[in-house]
């Protein structure tokens, strides 16, 4: 039996909305300052082991495999609280990010460039905490 | 000529990697306490606008349409800031919610229930902020 709108949008039963690729994007944010961390993805697997544990666990499209974040880096995210949105196609993390950052290139957030406003055409970015909190070589080894 | 990940994750060039459906994912915060008002999609010609504009527009991918958000409701969302993250297929916009809220059920935010941790099976949802702020029915008129 399919679930109705109402259902989806207003019950209490989880029905997440898996897209064409079995996964729901995940928004993560610093449950202490409200930083978005990084945005990720999480297929049923994920999903299941970051509820059962209270710790983030993702789905990689680019390397197509469960992990657990902060398995290589210790950098692992404890969560304070999930949600989910109207629709169910979206959860939030707020977590306790352990270690010196969520981003693979060193530093605590993803999203350490602006996008200026205003403009049209090429857009030049620029730097907003963009100093690095770690040395991603010395956290995950050399990458090609 | 096409962008390496270093030019990507470390330039200060905008490249933003939309998806096979033409597609980035727009993270929406509210600025003034940090909380995610929502989770949408942009097409080209939607960051477009929302850059020069500084007002949010997204791409529905139900309606297969471009929209500005706010144009049914009067709920426009003004930029303060918008970051990209490290590969550039997710922004992050911080915004002055204009109105009662973002989400098309009533509420400020779409995440309006929390997924409670440390169960497995069948997971009933927490409502959380759960209250409307405004009358959608009034706002957008019936839908059925």
């Amino acid at each position: 039996m399919s679930s109705t709108s109402l259902d989806i949008e207003e019950g209490l039963a989880f029905l997440p909305k898996f897209d064409a690729d079995g996964l729901v994007t995940a928004v993560v944010t610093d449950a202490g300052n409200g930083d978005v961390l990084m945005v990720a993805h999480m297929n049923e697997e994920a999903l299941a082991k970051t509820v059962a544990t209270g710790e983030a666990w993702y789905y990689s499209r680019s390397r197509q495999k469960l992990w657990k974040k902060g398995e290589s880096s210790g950098h692992v995210q404890r969560l304070v609280e999930m949600r989910v949105d109207c629709d169910q196609d979206a959860v939030w993390l707020k977590v306790e990010q352990q270690g010196a950052g969520a981003c693979h290139t060193g530093r605590r957030s993803c999203f350490y460039r602006a996008v200026p406003l205003g403009q049209i055409g090429d857009i030049r970015l620029e730097f907003r905490d963009g100093d690095k909190a770690f040395d991603p070589n010395a956290v995950y080894g050399k990458r090609g």
